[in-house]
């Protein structure tokens, strides 16, 4: 386990921990959902068609899936799940993607365990777009954290 | 919910219940783990760099997680990461993706709710090659398949 070790550094605790960071995927205004586990927020990276996707972490560092406690992988899956729901009637998509990536070569770009939620659309494109992913102004993403926030209060 | 209108014509339903069909998708050897709430198979559906990918299913039918029980998402969520280090393991990959639909615009492409994990290997630009996507014969999965089926006996 390498909670300990990759805290101080790791852009994803530093969220989960309350912090502003410098790093744009680190601004508290993007979080949408906390509790005892899990926070979940906007992602920073979005693709053309795919507008306000989101990221749900465990609280505490595991870098990836295959050693997780069982309690932090159920809560992220499950909120999963609630989300698509919720998503797909806020922002009216006409589907729901996850992904989850574990280490480099699987696509994970962070060190810290992620299900990453895409809402779809008809004819989005969402993979034949992957080279045109690109980091969009907190402005733009806070308006999508604040459409999801009122579904959990 | 429903179970009694698709489960004749399903293909997974199908393949879960035991019955070869004439879809690809539908041979009893693809199948290297089951048990009483799921079943695990090499998918028909290959990309040129990461072979052997494998769906689980529940073995009941239910169309996308929205509303599927919690006991069979749970079933089907913890034996994808249980896989994910066999797989790490058997065939020496460097990363394990997970890749879950949900309806037409997801992407989903037969309505029958699974979880599609895949060995990552480095530049094997997996989303990239979107595209080149094709199913391959019988011979070529069931090697994957027996692979698999060993760590699980």
């Amino acid at each position: 386990m390498d909670q300990m070790e990759s805290a101080s550094s790791c852009p994803f605790c530093v969220l989960a921990g309350g912090v502003d960071s410098f790093h744009v995927e680190s601004r508290q205004s993007d979080i949408f959902y906390r509790d005892d586990n899990i926070i979940a927020f906007i992602s920073a990276g979005w693709w053309p068609n795919n507008p306000g996707s989101v990221l749900i972490i465990p609280k505490t560092h595991h870098h990836n899936i295959y050693n997780i406690p069982k309690t932090l992988y159920d809560a992220v899956n499950e909120f999963g799940r609630r989300l698509a729901v919720i998503m797909k009637r806020e922002y009216e998509c006409d589907g729901i993607s996850f992904r989850q990536h574990n280490e480099a070569a699987g696509g994970q770009s962070v060190e810290h365990s992620h299900l990453w939620v895409f809402p779809r659309y008809q004819n989005d494109r969402l993979y034949q777009l992957y080279a045109e992913g690109a980091v969009v102004p907190v402005e733009m993403r806070n308006q999508y954290a604040r459409r999801l926030e009122k579904h959990f209060q």
